[in-house]
């Protein structure tokens, strides 16, 4: 039953904080970032990993593979992109604007292609509707850090 | 403040279904693994990569970094081999048991080693504790489909 | 013998090591593997992470893309595990058999299909040729770790 | 020219180009960047992950710990922004300038400070002056492709 999955973690007697946003509540750490905001937007850089990879998966099993070509390089290019900014914005005891600020941009722009192109086939395929609602909330977490 | 990160979806009036388990829910797609045990060692994997990953960079802010080295190898380990069996995972279609079964098993090592790192340090170190907690439902998930 | 597999980069005009062998030969750590069979395995799998993820794209540029599904659902597969696998072979202080042999089987048993199914297409397509060569290489480095 | 980059392996008593070399110049796929200019950097991000990845472990097993937090911390930022641009300039068909550039300079910002702190230790360390070469060829194949 799909319930029982939901992300209740009793052992915290809590409703599920994710486990990078415990860490770096625990530790302290300063940024120039808003603590919050990063731990935002690592939480949706991580679920929008899994969302593009899950997708290219699914739509390598759509019957008309040929249409689905930009949204598979598009959910792979959105992967690689935010693997490297949740691994940057995980590590902020060095931050250098010089690396962050143009990472997230870069991370913007594929989020948003990404999730364009997912709105296209959003109609069809529920799996593109579900990573287009992932890039959309990745994409705007990466612009608060930038504001 | 922490609570406004807590997981609530509203869009889907449901209280976090992660993208991975929404994807893989709509596409019905088959494999040898109880689909519900793949989605939840795919939360796993993935709650474990965040904990790892900012692990290390917590273990690396520690007055005595010696002390944490090998924790800091072993995160890392955990992190490259639960992002392959995460990716491996997630592309059921073409799940072949020579691949799968021997990589569960290594994920499963690793995990189960890097817990035992962290518990050693879990007493002093909040992170380590949090870090270890992952990792153990990271190996508990991944024995589940060994089974 | 280390002279077997140096590299040369004729645009240096120089005998150039690939940078992993430079450093674990410079490092002299101790491990349960012939030294020289690691770097061997290091550089055959990243030649093949470079190989799976070019033929990937090279393949969803094919007008039968339908017919490239499986291919590049192996080659995404195969990219992750070498990932993984690079990883660990790469930090060799904490070897742990329980984790690299699991994983130097899993990375075999990909390696091998992926270029069963590169072959395939190899009489067809030169980037299915290719990236098959580069399958067999490393499957056949990781192969020799594991004797 | 494509002469200059061809790398000889002289294990294979043959003229050996990289894999995604070949690939990519079997495949005739456009780009807005010189295809020369892509596949040196292509190259030089694989050779600099694998250098930044071995130079942690190398870090790590040094016996002033403390001393190499700050290097150990770049060459995993590093590590992850070349992997994502080694991914983005793998698939050159959907290339996206708002995707591609920003992401090329946060890859020279963090190989530029990766290398100056490689630099600080390189008269101590061969492993660091190995990573140093490694992270300048890579910004300067990246400087390349932006200009």
């Amino acid at each position: 039953m799909w319930l029982e999955g939901w992300r209740y973690y009793s052992s915290e007697l809590e409703v599920g904080m994710s486990f990078a946003r415990q860490i770096l509540a625990s530790s302290g750490r300063k940024s120039p970032f808003d603590a919050g905001a990063v731990v935002d937007a690592i939480d949706a850089l991580s679920d929008c990993i899994q969302a593009c990879i899950t997708d290219v998966d699914a739509d390598l099993g759509e019957k008309d593979v040929a249409e689905m070509v930009r949204c598979i390089r598009l959910c792979l290019d959105c992967t690689d992109v935010c693997e490297a900014t949740l691994g940057i914005l995980s590590r902020p005891a060095e931050y250098d604007p010089g690396v962050v600020r143009p990472l997230l941009e870069s991370c913007v722009a594929i989020c948003k292609s990404c999730g364009d192109e997912c709105e296209r086939h959003a109609h069809e395929f529920e799996h593109c509707r579900i990573c287009e609602e992932a890039c959309r909330r990745c994409e705007s977490a990466c612009r608060k850090l930038l504001a």
